[in-house]
């Protein structure tokens, strides 16, 4: 028997600026993108927007033509602007299909450019089309959301959700580029201006004690929608993000470890019990305080450390407890302990839940005591409450 | 504006191992692959079989399902080996989604393992499925055919048809293990015997004179089915297609160079235009002595080097020229060339078609002159007349 051993790497490099008004046609962020790319110029783009972008301004889809129009030198259009449902629930392969079958229809090649305008579950239906033709096309993000800005829109994953199972079809997937421009914050639902800051949260913990600080000394600021200080929270986290990918050694995650999914075990399990009423920033609120409870109990933070979280992301207005996490399953058990399992399945076989120790630090467990958890709920619903009564 | 730029490499490694009689119980080849791999033991394997592998050897489920029984202590199925339709006419959309949803509903996790065992297509449909569940699930290709071993088999792309295209969508995978075993090839229609030699050729004329050499005077023993003969052909042709990938610098083809596409831009064109009756094979070794037409009309091959290498593959039994090579549009143009746009995009925009230059060299050119592809055609017609008429 003869063996051939294959051995290469890949390089990947991509660009994340932080601009303000990004199709404004005097900002070159996008233009620029395209005039240094490699290949004929003008390149052709193909533009996605997100459906719900695109209803809270209704001037975009025009100034994404004007914007094109002023920098015609370096790319052109392919066809209008399309739009894209957002949405977590709206994650599926027919959407995926749909883009790629717009990009089949209008021939893009694989040099050309796609260029999505959104959040994150719409980056991530348009990441994954954009990655599957002709085996990957050339894609630029720019995430509108706070979620999608300080997390997965910088990233290099997509996903849909398939066989009832999140996040269950998808690829790493770099892209060319990343443009973060918080002027998008001020058409964004409450619920989503907010429920991105627990993402921030999700990575202070684990990784920066002093941003942890920040953000609750601003969270009476992140609640008033102050968006200088959400401009400067979605920063942090993006390039903590960022820092975790380039530096961990394995940025397509061949391994086990995922320090950057602390509370996104319940999370995940929250959004579907809750039939995506709860969305994805509210649901990653409420693990990572099921969570911080489980680390206090494990003697991994204090009593004041675990007072000090759920006190700030409640400060924020980010909810901690919900009445899913007390759904049982037609045999009884508890329906958010399901969860563990499918975290367990999607991580590879074995369990690790990445929690803090202390505060802005962090250790692997690679089991959950159900008791704990269930404890957890009790005692998150138990401050809630209190809360309310106030 | 504040730019982050964001720079990591991802490393890949898998062995090619070369061996026969995989599933003997014995052959401790695939087993290794196994008890080798990180993570719990015995691992989780779902297994995928070629339907026209299946049918020719019908006692092979049953020597798989041995096979495992015999390594019990590093793998175990998870469920009994499933078939999947192989063929070019089979890569669709549906074909991957019925993969992926076995999957599913196995709930295999990341760290589990897919075997799959078959020709080029049936493993571009299960590794199509594979890359895309949970991001990713290891994959060890066992390929079957000629083709699949010679060529596609050993490398790092999947891709399914869709929207009339060929290969529009897929990724760049590369496998965690590759298993080569020519005892597979008794049971392989003539046809699929034969076409594998193709692929050997089409890398031989652009890299490795000697190999052609080898090819030419080993022709009329690989007609008469030698299987040691064609063992040392696949061995040769694969490994020049892994050294290739892992020495050229671009391993997942982001630049627009990709010369193991010799001959490929009308051999896409001949399936679709015979409607997959001329298989994948046959149709590059059309190709492959169209372009060496082109590649002596333009002064790259001599004469004599142009009737080598057709005599070669009419030796070997191949064809060189078809009836769809004459087909016309509608519009009165010949359908042929608009291969030539179609894999200008697939490539990105600019034509990139590698030629001999002479046996064993190459040279890329930008644009193809329709005039003298026509004349090709013509020529080879007359070429594969005369023979007919001995």
């Amino acid at each position: 028997m003869k063996t051939y051993r294959q051995e290469f790497s890949v390089p990947y490099r991509y660009d994340v600026h932080f601009t303000r008004d990004v199709f404004a046609p005097g900002n070159g962020t996008l233009a620029d993108e395209f005039a240094r790319a490699a290949g004929e110029m003008p390149h052709r783009v193909q533009v996605f927007l997100d459906s719900g972008l695109a209803e809270a301004r209704p001037g975009l889809t025009a100034a994404v033509g004007a914007y094109f129009e002023a920098h015609a030198d370096s790319m052109r259009l392919a066809c209008p602007p399309e739009t894209v449902q957002g949405g977590e629930r709206a994650k599926n392969s027919r959407a995926a299909e749909r883009v790629m079958e717009s990009l089949a229809s209008q021939r893009l090649c694989r040099h050309s450019f796609v260029v999505a305008v959104g959040g994150g579950s719409m980056l991530d239906i348009v990441g994954l089309a954009a990655a599957l033709v002709h085996r990957g096309v050339r894609l630029i993000r720019v995430p509108t959301t706070v979620l999608s800005q300080a997390d997965s829109g910088v990233g290099v994953k997509n996903g849909i959700d398939a066989f009832g199972m999140k996040n269950y079809a998808g690829v790493f997937a770099p892209p060319y580029g990343v443009i973060i421009d918080p002027s998008f914050f001020d058409t964004l639902p409450w619920s989503y201006w907010i429920g991105g800051v627990s993402e921030a949260f999700k990575v202070a913990l684990v990784r920066d004690a002093e941003f942890f600080a920040y953000l609750k000394s601003h969270a009476a600021r992140l609640r008033a929608r102050d968006e200088s200080v959400m401009a400067c929270a979605v920063e942090r986290a993006a390039v903590l993000h960022l820092r975790h990918i380039a530096s961990a050694g394995d940025p397509f995650e061949f391994g086990r470890s995922r320090p950057l999914d602390f509370g996104h075990w319940s999370a995940h399990r929250i959004e579907i019990l809750s039939g995506y009423e709860i969305g994805h920033g509210q649901a990653v609120s409420i693990g990572v305080a099921l969570d911080s409870y489980y680390a206090h109990r494990k003697g991994f933070l204090t009593e004041v450390e675990f007072d000090d979280i759920v006190g700030a992301l409640l400060a924020c207005g980010l909810p901690i407890w919900s009445g899913v996490l007390e759904r049982r399953n037609a045999d009884g058990s508890w329906a958010i302990l399901s969860g563990l399992e499918d975290f367990r399945e999607h991580l590879g076989g074995i369990l690790t839940v990445t929690l803090p120790s202390p505060i802005g630090g962090r250790v692997e467990v690679h089991e959950m005591d159900a008791e704990i958890v269930l404890e957890g709920i009790s005692r998150l619903r138990q401050i809630t409450r209190s809360c309310s009564m106030l």
